[in-house]
């Protein structure tokens, strides 16, 4: 597991540095440090390498539930702001979602996932009577998703990714007031600092679960 | 003039199938139809073609000035999602905007014109009262101009931009109540069969003015 986690990690500067297209697995093997035959019995192609830093994508991409899902939501896309600021397998896997060929080697697979998860949410927040309602679940998920890379594609562009969490806490802020009840509204917290601690938070909470996961099957 | 438009029409062709960096100036001369000589005339490099259509964004971007300036804005908005959809050099010139070697080979000066064409707009709708007091003109230009972008990206990936004009009239009912007036938002027509409408306003607005300034500079 830790070659894997090396390869991927490896496999990830090169793809965030050179693009899909211009990286090479002889540039994968260099940086991880791994043999040939490790490499190739984790991931037997250029594309199994892109696969895996693309399902990086979810993995620890968890917050601590709240009781009002909205401000779930908001801490869902504060925390990812944050990893990709920090995470270089969350960085590169956004970058290989965005490149322009990459829809006709992967397909939409994640794009259609991160739709999923944030209309699960606003479908929970209207159950509770957080939204309006006039609100489509499914179409306040596209336009959030959507709109939060389009924040990351232009933080990225214009400052590096250095005001990425400000970005989408204004982003938020432009975008709730369309669909949360005034009450709700009042109570999110949509700071920009909200994104360090919401993001270790959640990662503290996945590393219990795997412990206690861990726990119970050597119990049995 | 018609050569250069015609050479610039088969490069967005071929960027927006290829991208950049697996465009070849051959595959350009081959599908423009003109010679060597004329297509290096004009486009001495790759680089300049790709410039040649990165500059078309702005060429033809006009809509037809209202008196209420979030209409405009809308309008700029719808305009150039219908654009996106008819146009290959609005097309080409998106996607190489976005291609991620761009910024490092091109700077960010498209983008940085957007934000302020957008900025502008939105000071004067600041001027008019047409915006809640707390807006800060610039901030909110970021935050439409990244979700436009965002909501291309998305909508070139699930639709093949099939569903752009409708997408971008969602996004701005999700943004507009967070920064116009009431009584300013109720009187805003976003709907998505206005984009092909003020599209040909456009152009027909600047086809106008390109002629009465050739009767102007022939009279002289």
């Amino acid at each position: 597991m830790r070659t894997r986690r090396a390869i991927l990690e490896a496999a990830a500067e090169v793809f965030d540095e050179n693009g899909y297209q211009a990286a090479t697995i002889g540039e994968v093997l260099n940086r991880a440090g791994v043999t040939k035959g490790a490499l190739y019995f984790h991931f037997p192609s250029k594309q199994a390498l892109a696969q895996g830093v693309l399902d990086e994508q979810f993995r620890g991409a968890g917050v601590v539930p709240q009781a009002v899902k909205l401000q779930e939501l908001v801490d869902m896309a504060l925390a990812l702001a944050h990893r990709m600021r920090h995470d270089p397998l969350a960085s590169a896997s956004a970058r290989l979602a965005l490149e322009m060929q990459m829809t006709e080697i992967f397909g939409t697979g994640n794009t259609t996932i991160w739709l999923k998860v944030v209309e699960d949410v606003l479908r929970e927040a209207a159950e509770q009577g957080e939204l309006l309602p006039h609100v489509d679940p499914a179409e306040s998920a596209w336009v959030f998703s959507a709109a939060w890379t389009g924040a990351q594609v232009y933080s990225h562009m214009l400052s590096g990714r250095a005001d990425l969490e400000y970005r989408i806490s204004s982003l938020f802020l432009h975008l709730l007031p369309s669909i949360a009840v005034p009450a709700v509204l009042n109570t999110l917290d949509c700071r920009p600092q909200r994104a360090a601690e919401v993001a270790e938070a959640g990662q503290r909470l996945a590393a219990e679960e795997a412990e206690r996961a861990e726990a119970a099957a050597s119990a049995v």
